[in-house]
C-alpha cells in the first residue's frame, strides 16, 4: 500500500447578485463569489488537491478561465474530471479535510448537506469527508472566501 | 494499518490586557488573543485537525462560543476532549505540525517549553510535535496570529 | 513502514530591483523577494516541511537572518541541509504539493522548469513533486508571494 499527501487552495472574492455555491450546493445568501466558472471555491480547493497528489495539471490548467466552455459552468465538471484521473491512476481516497476561511454564511448549519453531497459527487463515505467553516475574528477583513483543502490517497501494491 | 490526515486553522486578534495563552502556555507579553475562552489559536488549531480526522464535529460546534461554561476557559479542556474521541475510536498520533503566523513574539525561544507542555497533554512524544513560527515579513500585517496544524493518525487493521 | 507528516510556510515581500527565485530558478521579472538570502519562498517552505517531518530545528534556527553567512545566499544551501538531515535520519520522500499564492508572475508556464529543478535537487522523481499557482482574485492584495508545502515522508520499519 502506498500513500499520497495533496494541497488544494482557493480563493474567490464575494459579488452581489451572483448565486453562491459551495460544495455543489446553492446556498441561500445575499452575494455568491465572482469567477469564471459558478466560483465553487470548496470544489476548487478539493479539485486541485486531488489534481496535485497524482500528479496532475492543476484546475487553471486543465479548465482554463479563458475557455467560454467553462463560463458560469457547475465545478462539478472539474471536481469529476479530477476523480475520473484519480480512479484510472489507481488511487482511492482516504480522506479529506477542508477549512473555509470566511466571515459569512455561518458553515455549521450547512456543514451536512455539503458533506452528503460531496459523498454524492466524490462517492466516498461521509465519514471520510470533513469540513469547516473558520472566521478571521475581526482582523485583516477578507471580502471573500479563502479554502484549504488537504487529501490523503492510497495506491494498492 | 489505516491512516487520517487532519487539518487545523484558526485565527485570532490581539487584544491589550489579555494573558497570552500558546500551547497551553501562559507568555509573558504585552497583550494576548481575544477569543470566548482563553484565545489559545495553537491548541484550538490543534483540536480542531483531530476532530476533523476522526470525523467528529468541529471546536465551535463542541464548545460554543455562547456557552458561558467556555467563558475564559482554559483551551486544555477542548484538546482533550478532541484526545478522548480520538482514543474511543482507536486512532493514534502519529505526528502533527503546527505553524503560528505572527509578528511577535518569537517562537523560537518558547518552542521546547510548548512543545514539551503538547507532549504532556497529548501524550505522545515530543519528536512527534513540531511547532514554528513564522512572520509576514511587513506585508499585508495582521494585528493577530493564524495558527495551521496537519495532523496524521493511524488505525491499527 | 511509518510515515510522517509536514507542513512548510513562508512569505516574502516583493522588492524592486531584487532578482526573483523560485524553486532554485531565476525568474525574468521585474521585482524579486526580499529577504537575507535570495529569498526563495518555494524553497523555504519545502526546506521547513522537511525539517519539521523530522523534528529537526526549522529553518531560521539552523540558517539565521543574522549569520553573515546566509547574506545572499542560495537557498538551495537550505534545501540540501534539510535533505541530508532527511537521510541521515532513515526518512524517504514520498511526494510533496506546494502552493504559491501570488498576482504575478504566472506559475504555470514556469511548472516544469521548476519541478525539474527541484527533482534534480531533492532527487526524487519528478512525479513526486507538484506545485502550482493561486491568486488571490482581487481582494486582499498582497505585495509579495506566501507559499504553502506539505509532505509526506515514510521510513522503513
Ligand atoms: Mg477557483
Ligand atoms: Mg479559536
Ligand atoms: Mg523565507
Amino acid at each position: 500500500m502506498t500513500f499520497r499527501i495533496g494541497l488544494g487552495f482557493d480563493a474567490h472574492e464575494f459579488e452581489e447578485g451572483k448565486p453562491l455555491y459551495l460544495g455543489g450546493i446553492l446556498i441561500k445568501h445575499h452575494e455568491g463569489l465572482k469567477g469564471h466558472s459558478d466560483g465553487d471555491v470548496l470544489l476548487h480547493a478539493i479539485t486541485d488537491a486531488l489534481l496535485s497528489a497524482i500528479g496532475e495539471p492543476d484546475i487553471g490548467e486543465l479548465f482554463s478561465d479563458k475557455d467560454v466552455r467553462w463560463k458560469n459552468a457547475s465545478s462539478e465538471i472539474f471536481l469529476k474530471e479530477a476523480l475520473r484521473r484519480t480512479r484510472e491512476k489507481g488511487y482511492s481516497i482516504v480522506n479529506l479535510d477542508c477549512v473555509l476561511v470566511l466571515d459569512s454564511p455561518k458553515i455549521s448549519p450547512l456543514k451536512s448537506a455539503i458533506v452528503e453531497n460531496l459523498s454524492k459527487i466524490m462517492q466516498v463515505d461521509k465519514s471520510c469527508i470533513s469540513i469547516k467553516g473558520k472566521t478571521r475574528e475581526g482582523f485583516c477583513k477578507e471580502k471573500g472566501v479563502v479554502c484549504y483543502c488537504v487529501i490523503l490517497l492510497s495506491h494498492e501494491g
